[in-house]
C-alpha cells in the first residue's frame, strides 16, 4: 500500500465524510450507495421533486446518472442541478447509454450546458456528446474521464492515461456507475485546481481495487462483494497510514 | 444459541410465514426482501395505486419506508395504510432521512396520525417527529424503537435498552431499513400485548446477527452477505430447537 | 461438465452476446442484469416512454416482468411490446404475483393477446392466466414454462419436465425473475423451431447452477453470490469446450 498515491485522497474522504446526493438509475442504486459507504462517504438518493433541492443543498456533491429515466426524474434532475449551481456544489455527470437512444442523447446535451464538474463515460458515450474528450472538456469546462481498457482523464489541456482494472468489472452491473459516484466523493473533497489529479487518483484506486478483487474471486458474484471489501480496506489503510505518520 | 431469547419468535415467523407488504425505497428493496425471506417471511413490494390495497389486505403487516419518495408513492402509501387500517393489519413506519428535508418531515408527521404499530428511527429522525421516544409512543400509541449504538424500545411506559450490533452495519445501505422489515415480521406474528417484547427480541437478534457476521467479514461486501446467512441460520436453528423439544 | 447439454446453448450466448431489454420490477433489476452479464448477454433496463422503443429495437429480446407496476410502466410496456412486434423481436412474459391482485391479473391477460414467445410462471400464476400450461401454450402460441419443484416446459404439443434446483433458490428475491431473463437470452439466440428445447436446456442449466451453488453456501446470502459465479463458470466452460473441439 505504500506506493498507492490515492491514500491521501481516501484519507480526506474518510475524515471529511462528504455527502453525495445521487440521482441515479434504480438498477445500480444499492451498489452505488454501498461503494460510497465503503470509502466513508454518505449517500442519499431521493428523487422527489419537492425535496431534491433540500437534499442537494446539504450535500457536498451531486451525481447525475441517466441509466434509467422518466419524466419525473428529468424534472428532478433539473431541480437538483439548479440547487447545486446556486450553492456552489459540484455536479458529476454519467451519461449512461446515450448512444442507444436519440432522445436520451438530446437530453444529455441539454444538461451539458449546466456546467458539470466531471463527465465520466465510455468511448461511445463521450463520442455521442460530440468530439473527443479534450474537446468536450474545453467546451464544457468539465474534467472528462473516458473509461475503458485504458482510462483517460483530461481537463482539455493536461491528459492522464491509466491502465489497470479487470474484465470482471464489466460483468457486474453498475460497477462503472458506482465508480463515478466514488469519483464524485473525490471531487467533493478536492479544490478545483487539484480535481484533475484527484479524479485520476480515484480512477487508479478503483482499477487497483478491481484487480485485487479479481484475484480473490471465482466469478462476478464474488467479485462484486470483494471490490467493496477492497475499497473499504484501502480506506481503512488510509486512516492507519495517517496514524503511523502522526 | 441456547440463550438466544428470540428463538421462539423466529420459530413463529418460520412456521407462520407472515406476508409483509413493503412500500419502501428503491435503494433497499432487494436487501429488504432478502432479509424477510431469510427468516421465512414473504415479501411483496408493489406500489401501484390500483393494486396496493389488494396486496396490503392479503398481508400480515405493512411496512412504510420513505427513503425515496415521489407523488405516486405518497398516494400509494396513503391507500395502503387505509387498507391496513380497515383490515386490522399493523403498519410499521420507518421515517428515513426526515431530518434532511422539511417537506419530507411534514409528510411523515401527517402519517403519524394514522396509527402506526411501530416507529423505527435513529435519534435525529425521532427528534424530528417531535419529543423523545417515550413522548412519541404516548402521543401515537405506537411502539417506538430508536436505534443507534444503543437501541431503545418503548411503548411510552416500559423501556428496554439493548447494546450490540457492529459498526459495519452502518456501512451497508439499507441494513437498518431491512431490519425494520424484519421487525414488521416480528409484529405480524405477535399479539398487541407482547409487541414491545417482540420488537426488543427482534432488535436483539438483529444485533447478534450483525456481530456474528462481522466476525466472518473482511469488509462491508462480505458483511452484507454474511448477515443474511446468519439470520437464515438463526431461523433454521429455531426450527431445529423446536424439533428437539418436541 | 461433459454431460451438460446446455453448453452449446451457453456457447451461443457467450459468442453472440444478445442484448436483452428488461422492463422488470425495481426489486430484481440488479440481480437480473448481473445474471445476464454472467452468461455474456447485454442487459438494458430503461422504462422511459420516450426511449423504450429505441432500446427494444436495438435488442435481441424483450423481457416483461410485472413484479412492480405503475401507470407509466404499463404505458412503457405497451410501447416496448409494440416495438418488439414491429421488428420481429421475441418478447418474454413473467406474470409475477398476478394471483395476488385482480387488476394485475386483468392487465396480464391483456398482454397475453400480444404474442409473447415465452411465458414463465409458477403454478398459481399460470392458473390465473387460465387453463393448464398446455392450454395456455395453444391459446397464445407461446412456449409456457411452469416452474416449481418440478419444472414443465410445453409448446402445447410436446412437454418436457425437469427436476433439480434447490430450496435456497426460493429464499433469494428475484432468482426466478432473473432466471426468466436468462431464458430470454436463450430465446434470443434460438430459431423458433428449437425454442422449446432451448428453454428446457436453459431451465436445466439454471437448476444445476442452483444445486452447485447450494453446495457451496451457508445460507441465502452466499447462495445469491455463488449462483452468479456458477453461471459464469458454466459460460466460461462452454467457451473452453469449443476451443477443445476446434
Amino acid at each position: 500500500m505504500r506506493d498507492n498515491n490515492a491514500l491521501p485522497l481516501l484519507n480526506e474522504i474518510a475524515m471529511r465524510r462528504p455527502a453525495v446526493h445521487c440521482l441515479t438509475n434504480t438498477v445500480v442504486q444499492a451498489l452505488t450507495a454501498n461503494m460510497l459507504l465503503a470509502v466513508g462517504a454518505i449517500p442519499s438518493m431521493s428523487s422527489d421533486i419537492v425535496e431534491v433541492a433540500d437534499f442537494t443543498k446539504s450535500a457536498d456533491a451531486l451525481l447525475v446518472n441517466i441509466g434509467t429515466l422518466d419524466g419525473d426524474l428529468k424534472a428532478s434532475i433539473r431541480a437538483a442541478i439548479a440547487a447545486a449551481r446556486e450553492n456552489g456544489i459540484p455536479w458529476i455527470f454519467d451519461p449512461v447509454f446515450i448512444d442507444r437512444s436519440p432522445p436520451r442523447a438530446a437530453y444529455a446535451k441539454e444538461l451539458l450546458a449546466l456546467g458539470p464538474a466531471l463527465i465520466r463515460g465510455n468511448k461511445g458515450e463521450i463520442a455521442t456528446l460530440g468530439g473527443g474528450p479534450a474537446d468536450l472538456a474545453r467546451k464544457t469546462g468539465a474534467i472528462v474521464a473516458m473509461t475503458g481498457v485504458t482510462d483517460l482523464v483530461t481537463d482539455g489541456e493536461a491528459e492522464i492515461t491509466l491502465d489497470g482494472g479487470h474484465e470482471l468489472m464489466s460483468l457486474v452491473t453498475g460497477i462503472g456507475c458506482a465508480g463515478t459516484a466514488m469519483l464524485a466523493a473525490c471531487v467533493a473533497v478536492s479544490a478545483p485546481n487539484v480535481r484533475l489529479a484527484s479524479v485520476a487518483a480515484g480512477l487508479d484506486l478503483f482499477g487497483k481495487a478491481g484487480e485485487q478483487a479479481a484475484r480473490e474471486s471465482k466469478g462476478p458474484g464474488t467479485f462484486a462483494v470483494a471490490i467493496l471489501d477492497q475499497l473499504y480496506q484501502f480506506s481503512q489503510s488510509s486512516l492507519q497510514e495517517r496514524k503511523v505518520e502522526a
